[in-house]
């Protein structure tokens, strides 16, 4: 009912102290002047896709990064922004409800009202529906109250997340011609930055003046790349994650008999798993980058965690936690093979009950195979996303079921001789989600906010907001914005020796990097997490004291300071440029051309697209 | 793995600023001088079951209150205990995990070494198993260190949980003389408290001289009668599920497309759900209470939610979140008598695979029409308590399911023109159990502990610990102790007529007393939390700062002064004796006759067997 988006809530003790709580600013947005610093032209991080994205976002491909610097910054390029004319904004959820979502919008307002109070922010209603059908509703201080540093997205809610069809993109460019928005923020993930990157580009091209802004605000932690270290909501989601886990080893090592299995929502993607894993030291975790990478099938998946229990029933253990992403169905070759055909006879509009029996012989056995609550499952229609309704596919269950099964071979055959396996499975995502925002998401949603309205200050349009160092405490934080195109990649399948297809350019989600330091802090322990039982509770979520400040492992661990190096870069090319001038000696400008040729050649080959097929970030 | 009981744990931040938390006692205990007053001989509650249960326990029924004081307290009557020989005391955990149960053996050791620092705790191993195998751990400071205020029983761990067979009690004698304990302290619910009762009086008959003493910790609340208030563990359980439901409350209001059912671990009393209810104000609870009152069928219940579910649609509502007790199912009564017929076959030793071929033919169709995971999940054997293995039940997934077969109905018959039912199933149980205790719970677990000793110090066998005046400051609280007997009821169930079966009398589960004002304070809002939405989240627990002081709703809303009001009476007592003294006049010896002669007569007639066995506490 669209009357109850916005409405005051009743608030506990603890949501009304929550409430209270005033994100800090880092100094470069501070008071109502900021200098932008624009850097050089983008490009796009897979060479082999930069020409695909170029042609499909001719107006906003390329652009160049921006940074937003104090005013009294010694930077001699960058401009400060005088003119703070009145503006319309509209601001729209879009895509699962992440923590913090609310105080995107609470910093946007905050931005806006500051610079000019006679700016005016509407908040689409019902999500993606409210801004096709124009319904939206003025977000004011007074509004806002019940909301800052709250969960959920209830203040405006979320619909059908996507703005793709050509209907949908004209139905927006119409409210946004209507409404007479200068800006139009979207508060989403991979898949509706991807959306608002093509609304830009349509924008841009139609001339509608309406400058498109996105902030990465997702749990799942996998819109991450050069420029965005975490998204809004991955570590709440993380938090509150690792306590539930956490008091699920204790209870498994206080009555010593069951195995649990945890699902952790997240998508395809295994961040979260991750994340929580190293929190918690549960016994195991199964990477769906790992599987993809090794190829497991089902069956070695189930040998390997057979092979754990019987490695414990040795040690007179029977108990233990292991976790599962998702999306882990995806990561599965020949499940996802099935789901690959499943989806294809979905868009052949074959119907549910047919689908069946119009499986190829080898994925007809595979389905027959599955117990009949995962094959119901695996049926469902894809998402909004075109991947398979995740949530709703019980890879825990199936993995335990089939463990189950083998154990049980394995006592009958006298390999393994310990007690009974007990199996209890779990999802955690729902009751994670609507949580209230830890510290570090109230803080970084809040200067996103700012940083949206900086971008449309700056009359940028396609961009993202970024802040960087975010390891670091809010008062070194670094904020800019880099074009949607930048963090677009192309995907290519080879179908045959002789032809690749090539999907369209997109914000693909990210991968855990099996190359990376959180990897490998997580090998690292792996053993010991598997047979020690050496479990850790983060404890529930703590807004103050010993817990409060903490920073997921992840963020924290891996040195992902791209900006800071692309700086660094042009420190070195500037102090090579200030020490060979004009006058310098024969020998320091010989070794200087031989040095900067070998780097430049090594540089071409490393970025042909024959070499970047297969890098990324 | 025995070895792993006790061993030092990795604690986050959190963990370790909660480890260094010291619980304060209350006035009573402070110092090493304290007084015991003993109260009048002890009845039971139930007049009808005392009989039987006199007989049943002889040496141990009508013992009577003891109170603990302070030393310079003003009571003539009370002495002080000067003698704390070295005492030799076993401790065992007994039933399902609750988070407390820790301090508990830790304010017993704290008490133990302040009187007399040559005393011993030792530990029992893998809980009853340990009891019967004399397999023990030794309880000192160091040993403590990383379990103070910790979750989990994992410092020793539990097993079998029952203490009752004679096989059993004669092992758990056997250890107690061998080992030359003191005391034996025994933490659980209402079942291992029976048990301990047993074993007390089995003692005491056999003239072992060692003292047994319940402490009340399960995180059903369940333990709750004239003296005991609440049990270690509720308290923390319903914080930690309240903000799970609450975040699922969120999430629902963000996304308005599910509908969550959500079971709650409690086993078959509804306290937690009650509690949870009253914190979170999700849309409905279903009181297994209400349901065995009324006799609300599978059928009626599935109606009432379709109702609740059209009524919100006509709202343009389509999401909402519906709480469930664990043990709903047997509070249903086809159900139930159906659970009664399986565990009769059970009993009689038929095999699953041919009970449903047993069933008679009433049981028999209801359980053809059931779905078969819920089939099942019915077979299964009974728990050590008898009743049926609630946890596995999954009563949300049948309810669910009924209502969503009816919402289909009546859309296709066109008298529901809403939206699409969807639901999403939870059940919160272990989550929630393994959970660093709140605040609260630690100071109740350990002040337990210390009562613990005081009973053993002044020589008490059979008792349970209790603390009154809990939703009170801690120094405000009120230590003493109950016999078991004084606790205990008999069932009837009436086969025929003319003739009545008599159960064995027990510590049985306390139902939610639909005549207190917690159930009043719930069926006041029912009508708002139903329709108007009015979610609220307590947050996740918090160990300082606003709702870390809160406690229990259900604690503070219910008028629970049993112990104050005997005292009070106590005092009328006197006062009508020090008015009516030898020498008064005629007239005030009349009306204290007549009026004495009527409250007499009166008390009478409500303590007879056949008014009293309908009214319980």
């Amino acid at each position: 009912m669209d009357s109850d988006y916005g409405v005051p809530r009743e608030l506990s003790a603890l949501q009304k102290k929550r409430a209270l709580y005033q994100p800090e600013l880092p100094p470069c947005l501070q008071g109502t002047t900021v200098r932008v610093e624009f850097g050089d032209a983008t490009t796009a991080a897979d060479p082999a896709g930069a020409h695909v994205i170029s042609q499909a976002f001719p107006h906003t491909y390329g652009q160049p990064l921006a940074h937003f610097l104090r005013a009294a910054s010694n930077v001699p390029d960058a401009q400060i922004i005088t003119e703070h004319p009145p503006i319309r904004v509209g601001v729209v959820f879009c895509g699962r409800q992440s923590p913090g979502g609310h105080n995107v919008i609470w910093g946007l307002h905050d931005a806006l009202k500051l610079h000019n109070p006679n700016s005016t922010l509407l908040g689409f209603l019902g999500g993606t529906e409210g801004l096709f059908a124009q319904k939206t509703l003025e977000i004011t201080d007074a509004v806002l109250s019940t909301y800052k540093n709250q969960g959920g997205y209830d203040l405006l809610g979320r619909t059908k997340d996507q703005i793709r069809t050509t209907e949908q993109v004209n139905a927006a460019m119409v409210t946004c011609q209507t409404m007479k928005l200068d800006g139009l923020v979207i508060i989403g993930g991979v898949t509706s930055n991807t959306d608002a990157a093509q609304l830009a580009e349509t924008f841009a091209e139609s001339t509608c003046h309406t400058k498109v802004v996105g902030v990465p605000v997702t749990l799942n932690g996998d819109l991450k790349n050069q420029f965005v270290e975490t998204n809004v909501g991955f570590d709440t989601i993380c938090k509150v994650n690792s306590q539930l886990i956490s008091n699920v080893c204790t209870d498994a090592l206080s009555a010593e008999k069951y195995y649990y299995f945890i699902r952790l929502m997240g998508r395809k993607a295994s961040h979260v798993a991750l994340e929580c894993c190293l929190q918690s030291h549960p016994n195991m975790v199964i990477l769906g980058e790992e599987v993809a990478a090794s190829k497991l099938t089902l069956f070695d998946l189930t040998k390997q965690i057979c092979d754990a229990v019987q490695a414990r029933g040795e040690k007179d253990k029977y108990h233990g936690v292991i976790l599962i992403p998702e999306g882990l169905v995806e990561s599965i070759p020949e499940l996802y093979a099935l789901l690959q055909e499943i989806h294809g006879l979905h868009g052949k509009g074959v119907s549910v009950d047919n689908i069946s029996s119009h499986l190829s012989p080898w994925a007809s056995a595979l389905f027959e195979f599955l117990p009949p609550f995962i094959r119901k499952q695996l049926l469902l229609h894809p998402d909004s996303d075109d991947s398979a309704q995740l949530s709703q596919i019980e890879t825990e269950k199936l993995l335990a079921q089939l463990v189950e099964t083998e154990i049980n071979r394995r006592l009958k055959e006298g390999t393994y001789k310990g007690k009974k396996f007990n199996a209890i499975c779990h999802f955690f995502g729902y009751q994670a989600r609507g949580s209230l925002p830890s510290k570090f998401d109230c803080d970084y949603a809040y200067v996103l906010g700012h940083v949206g309205y900086h971008i449309l200050a700056a009359g940028l349009n396609g961009y993202m907001g970024t802040i960087t160092n975010l390891k670091n405490p809010v008062a070194k934080w670094r904020c800019g914005a880099a074009p949607f195109t930048a963090m677009m990649t192309v995907k290519r399948w080879s179908r045959s020796p002789s032809t690749t297809q090539i999907g369209k350019p997109a914000v693909h989600p990210a991968a855990v990097d099996l190359k990376g330091k959180a990897y490998e802090l997580l090998r690292h322990s792996a053993s010991r997490f598997l047979m020690d039982d050496i479990y850790r509770n983060p404890g529930p979520l703590q807004f103050d004291g010993p817990g409060g400040d903490l920073k997921a492992t992840t963020l924290c661990v891996e040195d992902r300071d791209y900006m800071g190096r692309i700086k660094l870069l042009e420190e070195y090319l500037n102090k090579v440029k200030s020490i060979v001038k004009p006058g310098c000696s024969q020998d320091v400008l010989k070794a200087a051309l031989s040095a900067m040729a070998s780097v430049t050649d090594m540089l071409n080959i490393m970025s042909s697209p024959s070499f970047g097929a297969e890098s990324r970030i």
